[in-house]
Order: structure tokens, then sequence, then C-alpha cells
């Protein structure tokens, strides 16, 4: 890893006067300063102003460096003690720094399949394994930032993310049920259609649940408070539906899924008048005017609920949890998920807009593999003794990896994903045909990481199982079909009375 | 009322020829199909070509009219004539109609304080009761769909507006129960913040309730479900939170509260290649670049749920339910419901974000007015026995017709609006301060007019009941505060056991 930059250093007023002591300054920085956080094995590491030159107020450097101290973090350091040294004596600082020219060389864990390109890099050559980067106009903010140890991450991850392309993704058989007797072989949701159980709308990729289907899915929820949230201790808590980018950012879901999110925007004002325009026209016409409407609209800010463990991390952002309350056990159950599906949709197992259980759970690592064992069980029971279906569970890549282009660090951080399918017979043969997936389990050390959450004295990791009601109802109902005669008997006695529903002409 | 309209129809080719048949033609309307509609014991009523002439393929109308026939209304009618006409002699048709000027005076039911302009309109002018519009450029689409009787509404509801301003809702004193006494004088919000049962954000106007909190939000929704809504009959469904503007358009919320309403804003591509480049600058930057969100997201065509009604009435657009599911009793208690009140928020009690169970009734007159009084019972028993808080009912106007400027045939149509309201004592004494709407129960004509809902045989309306559960539980917290010794027997006994919750330092 070799960093080569051509950097002007702006003061506040002529330095051709201080040459002598600019020079004593570098040089000494050349031997120590520049050279700190070098391991002590390594000989002649760090960072080295090669050349320097002064024209009137400018002061012009080459810096070259190793991995250990990077050329503009040098340059960083060395601003510092220039406005200490020459100040007093001179009476300049140094008002910008500009990068006139940053060729980074480094080598790729993998050859580049294809040419890649990025935002703030001028050029990116690729030979083999060999990677140069050529950077100009990043400002001093830009570099202090750390831009550019990301730009490098992200050149690492698109070559490694060649190499996923058209993967398939991890997937470990860790145990399956018996098998069950079906019940019928038809798409529930098409059927339930056709009965007017459900109706498609208002809007793209959504549902509208009348009472016989909303009772299906208001039991399956009630089941899992019941027969999982409840005998382990999990708590309900009741978050804002609404993520601002600032914590998707920290759980990667900003760069995960914007192609997927939902957003919000909001009114760019609540005074009536403003608005009374829109509204005339809307009077006259019974129309929206769009572009008046984008008008009085704000660039979204926030997306609508993706999962909903994002905000729950927020809301213990920085606080310490007292080892007392070890493990913190929540589930969320009252703002639905959006996911803009488009072209992926799919009957109610497949949608933009659906409800799920989200527990989440913090605590050290054995209480967090303990309870994924108690929550293997209890899903487990009621899989097998409330739904009675047959379904299997396996190890997977956790989605965030993928798409972040499979960091390996990450990877081996994570304790694991384990996915719940179950067997959809309209689908197939159950050797043939795509499993749904219904459930997850993790455990993470990411997060608690990045939102900084502690207790007193122990270290932290968390976790999230997603309950999807709908992928939970679809998994019983393609097995199970819609007539309560051929349920489980735990499952009807859940479900008391079938609603009588309202008959449309 | 008056209409002068200055026209021209442009042909598809010279009509000169033809000045005789135009002449008789027009002589015929005049006396026949100008002035169908006209009562009969109106004399001289309808519209009337009063001048005529021909330019090329141009025929130039003065067309004058009474309120029976709108003189755009005789255009269109005679554009049919003339089609039908001339078109097999002289191989021509009508391809355009312009309106060249339209003159439209009318009185007002009362005096203008203020000018009025409206989109549309190039020119609004008022004397006394006498408003004169003049309008040019309205197109023949615009003509026919009504935009002209609709200008005229809305001149009227403006005037009527300005009557409004500044003065008192409408509000009479139905019942009130008797003084209770009451356990604190503070702000259930601020303290329930203070012991971190809540926590404010992320976004503004929201709250996260953390397990203490939850609990009592969800426990007032159960004591509701089985207290009020089973008992009466009422079936569950499951709706969307996104509203197309169209069900907004039917329901008046377009016209009401665009200024308050949350908007959706859909991704312009799920491809996640056209993405990348946001991507690769939110993994370099760690920030949403906002330009470019913008570009990449669409413009709102949907809102997020302000009330639930319109999606239920939107499920049964154009639909005839069966007359014996009479009434159809329905409620909606998933989708979360959002208001952009910006200066105007307060607590857990006015907020951006909130919760609430919306009940809605569909039936003949009697069978709601039937329906309104067990439901007012139920409400009784729940204020009275279960929460054991001080409240009172009072009719008001109900809130669209106050945003509407207060149509008169609207109000005269409905059937009334009940508050609930509740006595905060950290506002002050029961006569000075504002007491908390905590409830409504509305029943009206209007929306199984505007969604063509119907029956078999029986004329219907329709009715709603928004239950609050944040106003609820600020209701009941302000009277009875947070220490379950405190609470009255009934709700304990639904509440059971106080989360542990979890300590941080």
């Amino acid at each position: 890893m070799r960093f080569e930059l051509e950097t002007t250093l702006t003061f506040s007023d002529g330095i051709e006067d201080a040459e002598d002591d600019v020079e004593r300054i570098i040089s000494k920085a050349n031997n120590d300063l520049l050279r700190r956080g070098v391991p002590e094995e390594v000989d002649d590491g760090g960072a080295k102003v090669q050349e320097f030159s002064i024209e009137e107020n400018k002061l012009i450097l080459k810096v070259v460096s190793d991995r250990y101290v990077r050329a503009h973090d040098a340059v960083l350091r060395l601003k510092k003690t220039l406005n200490q040294e020459l100040g007093p004596e001179y009476h300049v600082g140094i008002r910008k720094i500009t990068i006139d020219h940053y060729i980074i060389q480094f080598e790729l864990d993998k050859e580049a399949k294809e040419d890649i390109s990025l935002p703030y890099v001028d050029n990116i050559e690729i030979e083999g394994k060999n990677c140069e980067l050529n950077i100009s106009g990043l400002t001093e903010d830009e570099l202090s930032k750390n831009y550019v140890d990301r730009i490098i991450n992200r050149v690492e991850e698109k070559v490694e993310a060649q190499y996923y392309e058209g993967k398939e993704e991890m997937w470990d058989l860790l145990w399956k049920s018996e098998e069950k007797k079906m019940v019928w072989e038809k798409d529930p949701t098409e059927v339930m259609e056709e009965k007017g159980w459900i109706k498609r709308g208002p809007t793209q990729g959504k549902w509208f649940y009348r009472p016989k289907a909303a009772k299906i899915l208001k039991t399956l929820e009630n089941i899992v408070i019941e027969e999982v949230l409840k005998p382990l201790g999990f708590q309900e808590i009741i978050e804002s539906m609404m993520v601002p980018f600032d914590v998707w950012i920290d759980t990667g879901h900003m760069e995960g899924i914007p192609n997927e999110a939902y957003y919000v925007s909001e009114p760019v004002t609540r005074n009536p008048e403003e608005w009374e325009e829109i509204i005339d026209e809307i009077k006259i016409t019974q129309e929206v005017p769009l572009e008046k409407l984008e008008k009085m609209t704000e660039t979204p800010r926030a997306g609508i609920c993706y999962a909903q463990c994002p905000v729950i991390y927020w809301s213990f952002r920085n606080e310490t949890i007292s080892d007392d309350s070890l493990p913190v056990l929540l589930y969320e159950n009252t703002v639905p998920s959006t996911r803009y599906e488009s072209g992926g949709r799919h009957g109610i197992e497949r949608v933009d807009e659906f409800h799920r259980i989200e527990p989440v759970y913090i605590g050290t690592k054995e209480q967090l593999i303990e309870l994924k064992e108690d929550l293997l069980d209890r899903y487990k029971h009621v899989f097998d003794d409330v739904l009675d279906i047959e379904w299997r569970m396996a190890k997977v890549e956790p989605f965030y990896l993928q798409q972040a282009g499979g960091k390996k660090k990450e990877e081996e951080a994570d304790l694991g994903t384990i996915d719940f399918e179950a067997y959809l017979p309209y689908r197939g043969t159950r050797e043939d045909s795509e499993w749904l997936e219904f459930g997850n389990l993790s455990i993470f050390r990411k997060y608690t990481e990045t939102f900084n959450i502690k207790s007193q004295t122990k270290k932290l990791l968390s976790g999230c199982t997603g309950i999807g009601i709908e992928r939970w109802a679809t998994a019983f109902l393609a097995q199970k079909g819609l007539d309560p005669e051929d349920w489980p008997n735990n499952f009807k006695s859940y479900f008391g009375e079938m609603p009588k529903g309202f008959d449309l002409l």
C-alpha cells in the first residue's frame, strides 16, 4: 500500500522568510511525528515529506507514505505543528489545504473482473490485483472525515461483489420436520381473493383484509405473543414508523436498500394560506396538481419502517444498560413495514406493506446463545403443536452482508442467521419447489457497536427474530386450507368462531 | 344568475357556404334544445345564442343564459347538433371550442369582506352581494368536466369562510359526568419522560413507548375491544396505511388537510444498478445526498393514513351490500395515523404519529341512530366503570365542514358529531381550562354517496367513531396518575402486573 500526495497548504500571509524554519520542522517531523503509529518491528515506515517548495503564501508538499500513516493524515498532523511553530514568530496560519493530486496504490484480495468507478475518484486503474486510485479535489474536511479509507473499502467491496453476482446465497439445512399431509394444493391468496376475504389495493402491493382474513392474521399474532414471547419474558414497546436517515446509516439500511424503501415527505409548511392555491385547484378540478404539490413537499429525510429493529437500537444509542436488566428482551408489534417490491410482488407473502412482530434482544454472548436455544424451542412448539406445519431450518448468510458485498470481517463476527422455511404445496413438489422463508433469527455484533450500546461491565451483542405475519399465514393456509374443519385443534381454540363477515352482491 | 359566453367553434373546413343552415339550426335550438331543463313555470328561461358570425372555418357565438342552462352547456349541446346536421352535407366537423370570454354574474349569500382570487378565473369582481367572474382559456374538456360549477361553488365557499374566520366552533354541552377526585395535577407526558417510560423521537412529534407506557396504551386498546366493540358485534379489518389521492379526493381530505398530511414517495426504480452512485456516496460520506435522492424518488401520489375510514369506504366503492348484512360494523386497529402538527405539538396527546381504533358503520338511518345509542352506552360504561374518569359530551360541528368553509347543505344533511372531552387537571380548573377531546362519534350522509355504496333496497348512511389511544391515555393518566395503586380496580384487572422494564444508567 503506497500513498503519494501532492498538496498545497495556503497560509494567511507570505512565508518565504520562513523557509529555513519550514525545512527544520519538516525534517524533524519526518523523523518523528509522521512515523508515530508505525509498529516497532517495521523499519522505515510511516509518512515522509519528500519534496517541498514555497511560493509566496503557499507551501507545496509531496508526501509519500505506507499503510501505517496515510499521507493525508500526515498532512493534517503537519498542519498542526506548522501552525504552532510558525504562528508566534511569523504571524501566519494555514487557511486552506488543497489536494493537487493523490495517488493511492494497494493490492486487492481478488482480481477485478470489470472496471470500477466511484464518486470523488478521478480514475481507478486495476491490473491484476494491483489497484491505483487517482484523486483530486477532496477538501480538508472530507479528508478528516475519513473519505479516503471508505473509498479504499468501497473499491475492495465492489471487487468482492463481482464474485458474488449470480452466486447462490449460503444455505445449510440444520433440521427438518417430518412430512405432513397437505389439505390442498391451492394458492391461498388466490382463493381468498376469489372468496372476497381479501381485496387488492388501494395502492400497488397492498391488501385490504376483510374480517375472516384479518382474524387469521390477528390470531397468528396472538399465538406468537402467548406461546413464544410471554413465556420467554419479552416486553412490548411501541416505536414510530418513520426512520430518519441517520438511523438507517447506522444500521446499514441506507446503503443496503435505498431502492426498496418507501420515503416520507413532509409538507413544506402547515400554514393553510400557503396551500390555498392547491386547495382551490383540487376543488375545481377534482385532481391533485402534482407539480405544485412537489413544490409544497420536502425532499424525504426519513423512510417508512423496513424492519423494526433500527428504531429499537436507536432508543438505546449511547446508553449504558444495567447488568441486572440483561438480557433486555423487547418486541415491537405496532408499526407496519414496507418494501418497494415492484416486479417481485406475489400473493400476500411478497408485498409492499406487511405486518411483522420483531423481537429484539440485547445481552452477553452467553445470554443470547441460551436465548437462541429457548426461542428455537418455542418456535418448534408453535410450528409443530399449534400450526402443525411442515417446515425446516437452515443456516444462511444474512441479507445485509450480501448487500454489503460480503465484508469478511462482519461475516466472521456474526453469530449467524437461521431461516425458517415452510413447504408450499401450490408451488410444486417438496424437492423441486422453493420453500417459503417465513421467519428468521439472528445474533449480531454489529449493532451494539454502531449504536454504542454498553452495559456496566460486559460486552454486549444483540439480535432479532422477524415474525412476518403474512408469511406465517401463507405457510399455514397453503398447507391447511381455508376451512376451519381442517385446521389443527390448538389453532382452532385460539381462532374461535369464524367471523360472519358481510355479503356483497 | 347570468352567463354570457363568447366562444369560437373551429370546424375542420370552411363553413361560409353553410351560413343559412347554421342560422336555421341556431334559431331552432334557441327555441327548443337550449331551453330543455327549464322548469315549466319559468318564462323565457334557458340559453340563447344572441349573435353569431362566420369567418372561414370559424363560427363565433355569443350565448347568454340563466341558471337553468349554463351557457357553456348550451354550447356543448349545440356542438352535437351542428356536427350532426352539417356533417353529412358539408363534410365538416367541429375540431375545437375556444372560450374567448366568459362572464358569469350571480348573487352571493353574504357580502364578501375581502377580495377573492381563484385559478382558472381572470378576474373576480364583487360589489355587495353581486359577483362577476371573468374567465377565458378554459378548454372544452375542462368545461365538460364541470369546472365552471365548481368555480362558482368555490367563490361562495370562500366568502362563507370569511365569516367563519376567528369564530368559535359550534359546541353544545350534551351531558357531563359527576366531579371526580383527581390524583394529581401533573402533565403525565412530562413525568413519563422524566421516568424514562417514553422517549422523544427519532423524528419530530413522535414518541418511543418503553414497556410500562406501551402496556398502558395496549391495555386501553384491549378495553375498547372487549368492552365496546365485541359486545356490539364489530368485526376487525386490516387496511393499508397508504391512501392514494383519489380516495382522499372522494372523502374531502385532499382539499381539507393537504397541509397536515405526511406524503409517501416511492423509488423511481428498484433496479440496484441505478442506485449505485447514491450507494457509493453514502458509503464514502456516511450522509445521504439529498439532491440525488430527490431525483431517484417519485412525486408523492399517496399519503399516510390520516384517519382510517377513507380506505374502509374505498373497500366498498361501487358495491351493493346485502340487506341481511346491515348494519355493517367494522373496525381498524392496525395502521398508525399521522398528522403534520408542526408548531401545535404537545405531549403524547398532540403528535405527528398516533394510534387510533376507528370503528366504521354502514346502515340505514334507523340502524345507525340505534347503534349510536348503543355506542354511547358502551362508552359511558367504559369511562365511568372501567376508567372512572371525569368527562363530558358535546355536539360539535364536524371538522371537515369547517375546513370546507361550512357548506350549508352538508351541515344540514349531517346527523351530527359528538365529541367526548376529559378534564385535564394539569391545565387548570374545570371551568377555565380547555378539556381534552379524546374521542368522537359521527353519522354522515356524505360518504355512502361519494363512494356510491348501496344496499339492495335501502338508502344507506355511514359513520365512524375515533378512539385515539394516546388521547385516552392522557385523559386517564392526567386524572389517575402513574401509580397503579391509584388506578381503578377494573382498569387494574385489565392491566395486570406492571412490566419490569429495564434500567439505563
